[in-house]
C-alpha cells in the first residue's frame, strides 16, 4: 500500500503494477490528487471512492493526503538484480558548464546488502541513496524491516520504484551468490577496517550494512571479505546506518564517474 | 533542555554548562540513568527528583528515559567560530593496517550555513555530519529551526555539544563576513551548478543549505559565489538536505585527508 500523492506519482511514472487506487472526498477536492487519480484512471486502473472518514481509519499516516493505492510486489530475484543487463543512466548535471565527454562502458557495480536494518526511516534512506548514486540493487536480508512497510515507502521518496530490490531471507547464501558473481563483499563497521576511500569501487562491491545498535551478526562478519570504515573526526560517535550508506554510495559514484572521465 | 541518557552523557563529556538535572522515579531504577546522575552530582550539578508522572508531562519525548537536564546555550559568535584557533582532530581509524604518516598543517576549512532549514531531524543530521566529517562550524540563519529544539538535540546524537554552532539571524551579513574571512561561498542546489567533486575543499569553503522544499531564497542565491550540485543517477528526484550535506561534508573530509597524505 502506498499513501500520498508524490509516492503514487512515482509509482505511475515507474510503471509499477498498480492494482487499484482509493480516494477520499477530501482528496477529490485537491488538484494534485485529482490529476494523479485521472492519470491512473486513464491507464485502466480501478479507482474507488471512499466515504468520509474511511481513509483516516485505514491509512498509516496521521494526516493522509486523500489518496492511496495497492501496488504489486516489486522485489526481483537476486540473479536478475545481479545480471549486467541493467543499464546505468549517466548522472544528471542540468546546467553543467561543459557537455559530458563520451563515456566508455561502466564496469563498476555497487550493491547494498541490509542485514537486520530495523528502522523503516533508515531503510527508506538507504533505498534513496542507492538510487540517487546509481547503485545496482538493494538486498534485504533477515531481520531487515519489510521494504513494503508504509514508513519505508514514504522515506524512500519514490526510490522504491526505481532501484531493483531483492528480498533474500538468508544473508549467508546471499553472500555466497555475490561472491560467485564477482562481488567483493565488505561489511560496514564503526569500529575499524579499510578506509572507504581506499576501496576500488570501479570493480564489483557489495556493501553489507548491519543493525543500527549491534552492527553485523558474527556469522555475517565472518563471511565477508573484509570490513570498511568511514573515519570519524572530532568527537562524533558514529554515523547512523543511512548516513554511512550515503557516504559509501556517493564515494562509489564519484570513483565510477572519475573512471569514465578522460580528464582525470 | 536535553532529554535522555545518551545526550546527557554527551553534554557531560563535552563539559557543557549543565545547570540542573531532573530524574524521575522510574529513571532512578535504571543503571545507566543512575550512573549519569551520580556523575552530574559529583561535578556539583544540582539534581532534582521529580514525583511520579511529572517527567511524562514535561518531557518532549513520548517515552522519556527518566532523566533530563537544563543546559546553558552553546552557540558562539561568528568570529570565534571562524578563527583558525580551532584544532582539527585527525580522523580515527581504530584498526587501520598502517599507522598514519606525520601530517602537515591543515588549511582546508568547511563551514555549513543553514538558511530556512525547517525540519529538526534534518538540522540534527546536518550537525552530526558536520561534526563527524571535521567541519569547522554550523551557522543557523533566518528561518532555520532553533538548534535547541528538543528534536534537533536528539537527532544530533550529541554533536550539538561537539561542533561550534553560530546563531546568526541575517544570512546576507553572514555571507559578507564569510567572504571577508576568505571563504568561497557555495549554494547547494538540486538544479545545477558545479559538480561537488570539482570543488577544492582544501581551501576555505562555506556550503549554504536551503529550505527542504524551496531551496535557497533568491537574495541568498544571488549573494553566493556559485552553486554546487550532487549529480543524481537513475530516476531519483533529489537527496534531502541532510543527505546532501552528508555527501558534501565527507567529500570535503576526503580531500583534506588526501591533501595530508604523502602517498596520494
Amino acid at each position: 500500500v502506498v499513501e500520498g500523492v508524490n509516492v503514487l506519482v512515482a509509482a505511475l511514472d515507474a510503471g509499477a503494477a498498480i492494482e487499484s487506487v482509493y480516494v477520499s472526498p477530501e482528496g477529490r477536492s485537491h488538484a494534485a490528487v485529482s490529476d494523479v487519480v485521472s492519470n491512473a484512471h486513464a491507464r485502466g486502473i480501478r479507482v474507488h471512492d471512499l466515504g468520509a472518514g474511511v481513509m483516516e481509519r485505514v491509512a498509516d499516516t496521521v494526516t493522509p493526503q486523500g489518496v492511496c493505492a495497492v501496488v504489486g510486489m516489486l522485489d526481483v530475484p537476486l540473479e536478475r538484480a545481479l545480471s549486467a543487463a541493467i543499464p546505468l543512466t549517466p548522472p544528471t548535471v542540468p546546467t553543467a558548464p561543459t557537455p559530458p565527454a563520451p563515456q566508455p562502458p561502466v564496469t563498476g557495480r555497487t550493491v547494498l546488502v541490509c542485514v537486520d536494518v530495523r528502522d523503516p526511516g533508515n531503510l527508506g534512506a538507504v533505498l534513496r541513496s542507492a538510487d540517487a548514486s546509481g547503485a545496482e540493487a538493494v538486498i534485504c536480508c533477515e531481520g531487515t524491516v519489510d521494504p513494503y512497510n508504509p514508513k519505508v515507502v514514504r522515506a524512500s521518496a519514490g526510490s522504491l520504484f526505481h532501484i531493483p530490490i531483492v528480498v533474500s531471507p538468508d544473508s549467508l547464501s546471499t553472500l555466497a551468490e555475490l561472491s560467485s558473481a564477482g562481488f567483493l563483499r565488505l561489511g560496514t563497521s564503526a569500529h575499524g577496517g579499510t578506509d572507504y576511500v581506499e576501496v576500488d569501487f570501479r570493480s564489483r562491491v557489495a556493501l553489507v550494512l548491519g543493525n543500527e545498535a549491534a552492527g553485523l551478526p558474527d556469522d555475517v562478519a565472518s563471511a565477508v571479505d573484509g570490513m570498511v570504515v568511514v573515519p570519524m573526526y572530532g568527537r562524533a560517535e558514529s554515523l547512523n546506518v543511512a548516513m554511512a550508506a550515503t557516504v559509501l554510495c556517493f564515494e562509489a559514484a564519484r570513483q565510477r564517474r572519475r573512471a569514465r572521465s578522460p580528464l582525470q
